[in-house]
């Protein structure tokens, strides 16, 4: 049994790793922290993990996680920098959901991150944990990135059409929508079901921490220059992500339904719909599945390509999980095999 | 592995059949029936189980069912009345997620159904298929009557006073709240998200068709006779079922708290929560689990008890696998063991 | 042309005060204080005023409102005690939207509000503002204590039943549900819509504060002791309380649909529906309405009302401004002729 | 006062026409068809109208509209062309809420939508009721085909742009998103809030009426041929539309915001928002105001519109309604001054 630690507790993304490894047939989570919430039991925040789970909330420092062999930082950004060094040495495995260890450039980091990064050092060994294109750095890394859950869904809809030279990069287009439990479990005044609920809108217009992030990935998959627009916007709905990417095509004849599946047949958690589907955030909901659909709509030079997935499984706990199988030599599949709760 | 077959797979209680057993570990779905969708697969009208999933919906005629050791109704009611007779001759068993063999008066039954019963004389052999008062029946059952989801939700929160004989029974009253795929998956401009979203009603008011059944069970459960008033609401969710429940103590000096948590100390799916907390249906959505709280407002002489469930599984198609469970003998909790979908 | 003036303008009472003024025709609103945004435009806060209303919120002090004929306070509670004598004194009339002068007992207010009230000599003096209970006074009224919403719901629908002396007062019910926008703009972790969305939940069942208010003005109108338990639940919606209300009748014989329609014949914001209906939230959502239907469920001894508002109309700043109406001796439906925003 | 008839009475179209012009001031509503509930008063099937309109439904036939001076045609497509005729024939003018005389070209008419044009002569004398771009030609008119809800934020968004040739027409994105009133009030599956509730999905991607109808009037009015992408997606929401435009600029330098609001500076119902702004539908609701705001990423080459409204009000009855008011010279904004519903 893998042992395991959670530093940060009682987000959604923590929580959600401790729905999923509840019922993980090969993990022991052993420790849960909170400073917050440092010696309450963890069902009696969530009633939902009740029966599941008999931990107490612990102080999130280093000692506290030393027995374990793997520890997930379900943190907001410019935590999990601050303790990763230490478990690395340690010989303790880390799988990062937050942004710390994402982009390869600290410049770049630091500018939309708005904070000093502490451990640089760390960015060039930090593998990006997106299975579907590095899995075998994965096999081996010691860190590794989570990504995040808007890139996770712009990436695998475009990285069929970037890796085979199939569209221009000048201008390729993500307009996506999310949940609001993307905006994390922080009392606020926008989250308010009053404000978020019965409307819609966009946010981060001007720029979107995410955006150098996928602009980074897709270059450095299709060895371009990439000029993405990257507009996020809010759903009224808890959990999930919708990506409708847009890109101009090279060649109109190409035969994109056979290639989207043909690119993603091994890949347990990605699923190419029949063509013409057009695929529906609520299939997935609770399960680590992205569902893809491609369309050229009348045949013209435009794709459209739609993709969603639940941004805190495959956008976020799940697949931190699926890192972990693969870090660990397990079934990539163990833990997550899990039907999308419809309706 | 036991050989299943669903009769009506295309409602919400058919495909949450199918998305519990996929996982089941002692099942194996052999058999799904739709009349209307005869010839497609599952998985083209559920995109949610591919890759789970590869059965095509068949006629739903016996003969396509022979081969099965149970078979489940996932019908509108009268339907499983014309086919539950030919199944169990043939040694099949029958469980049935919609009212017809609910009720043992068949007056009764004609009253509230609108329909002549067409085998009433099976009435007396089913069991009423709630675990938590009838595991010993169901164990030996051929035919079970799966419970209506308001009536488990207000059973389970009535039962320990009734059984304690802690209540004035002349005036009980369930008022009870259930999201919207109780209505089932039929066209209807009622069940529009236009009509029901961002909006609260009570509905049949005047008398709803589990009044009675909640009724029978009661009396029978507390050997008294029971006047309850009973009123439904439509919540603009999809998931979950709350029913607050009001009576008159004959004693305001028991403890309540105690009284609940030994009633269902050995139960697996019911769980009484600490005192003054609050259940959220949110916290059950998608397991199997009812969560109870009782509370004595101010010490005075009215209990009021909270008791949640997810419609659709412990309040239909968990329920059923429950039961199967039970009549085969197998682990209570096989294939029931989901952490609820929070947030 | 009144003067108005609203204190705490940054509320969801507080704005909605301001979307219905904007278009009332005899009130002209000067000034709007929020000690947060200060010097900001209000428009810049709510766009949805953009065009109808050009002024800048300023510091919530008494200099600020010497000028107007009246001040609503949309307030969190013990914050207009602070303030109401004084703009008294300067012979400006007072509406106050929060709790602070609706409770006749200053110690039962101490002891439910947590707080010293600092001028307790005004609680007598304070009209409770239920136009259709204490329209006379409210006439001539200098300082009035606006009800509760589910206080508004749950008395609307008692008071035809115990002002003719119907029902068994020993143990009256209010299940009542509200929209979340009743927990107000403040963040909170709460009413997330993470958390309070796609789940319904009771909370406040111990005890709420609109318990002491309730029962207060059904014993003042009824002249007898009443007992009652309160039950609020939170609703997945922005907008909206349903109170479903049971007692016991004294007589089954009595005609309760004519009861009260004779009872709300002249008043021109309680709508009884007819015989066998069921009010929607939905049909009452942006105005001033009240929508009632009575029920006695197989003709038997328990009564059932179904009380439906919009709490924040009805509930709170429409019915402050039809108080407003009634003491400047306008059309007391002036600005509030809205109808319901369905769907 | 204008004589007012609308004919298809019980879809949202027509509810939200009553709805508004209940208090009109210069508007008697005499007739509201309805084949289906001929006979019954219009408040049972709306309680919303309760005390605001007291006719009963009558039969579709010409006969009955002949006292009006305006007929609304609240009505599916593929109807209005039988009846329009006559109507105009008799001198009444007629505004159609649906598609029958948006498009200019008969057979791109009876390709999208999939009938038999009866009156393709009234083609060329119907005035596309798009205020905006249309108001001298729509005072004249007898005949006004009310656009698309799509159509009009889409290009309300793009038309500063392309009026002032600021982008490249080859290659236009309109990624739109609408609430699910959009849909109509039809029983239907994927209407259900079980469906269409806490999830996300695009739909009619390969082509979607509203793009050709877009595609003719942005060509029209800058005389280019336009090369439009067109994705609407469906918003677990009632109300609202919110369309993401993207283009390529043709000068980087341009200064969009100046140029948006001079385009719209008289407008009464297109409000351009403060530079770095993002409009909310929320804001809107019940409203017939267009809220649009212009981002340039990055400084960058591509330029994002946001624009929405209310489907229902700008998007259909509202914008019906304001053409009514130029057609018979009323103030614009009579009966149309409503302030955004929020929350």
């Amino acid at each position: 049994m893998i042992k395991v630690g959670i530093v940060g507790g009682t987000g959604y993304t923590g929580v959600e790793l401790l729905r999923l490894l509840a019922v993980h047939p090969d993990v022991d989570v052993q420790v849960v922290t909170s400073r917050a919430e440092k010696g309450l039991r963890v069902d009696s925040v969530y009633p939902n993990l009740r029966g599941f789970n008999d931990l107490c909330f612990v102080e999130p420092i280093v000692k506290n996680l030393l027995g374990c062999g793997v520890v997930f930082f379900a943190t907001p950004n410019a935590t999990a920098m601050h303790m990763a060094k230490e478990l690395l040495d340690a010989g303790i495995k880390v799988i990062d959901l937050s942004a710390d260890f994402r982009l390869k450039d600290v410049i770049v980091w630091e500018q939309w991150y708005g904070a000093k990064h502490v451990c640089p050092e760390l960015l060039g060994e930090a593998v990006y944990g997106l299975p579907e294109t590095n899995r075998q750095a994965i096999k081996s890394a010691m860190l590794v990135a989570n990504p995040g859950c808007y890139p996770t869904a712009t990436q695998l809809g475009f990285l069929p059409l970037l890796k085979n030279n199939c569209i221009d990069t000048s201008m390729l287009i993500s307009d996506a929508k999310s949940g609001v439990s993307g905006a994390g479990r922080s009392a606020s005044v926008v989250g308010l079901m009053s404000e978020s609920g019965e409307s819609f809108k966009a946010y981060g217009v001007p720029g979107h921490r995410h955006l150098p992030e996928i602009t980074q990935e897709l270059q450095n998959e299709s060895n371009t220059p990439v000029s993405l627009t990257f507009t996020p916007h809010l759903v009224p709905m808890i959990r999930g992500i919708h990506a409708t990417l847009y890109a101009r095509l090279e060649d109109t004849n190409t035969d994109l339904q056979t290639l989207f599946e043909d690119f993603y047949k091994d890949e347990p958690f990605v699923d190419v719909l029949p063509a013409g589907m057009h695929p529906d955030t609520g299939d997935v909901r609770g399960s680590n599945r992205c569902q893809i659909a491609v369309h050229q709509p009348q045949g013209g030079n435009v794709v459209t390509v739609l993709s969603v997935i639940d941004n805190l499984v495959k956008g976020a706990s799940g697949q931190a999980i699926h890192n972990m199988n693969i870090m660990f030599d397990l079934d990539e599949t163990s833990g997550l095999n899990h039907v999308g709760l419809y309706p």
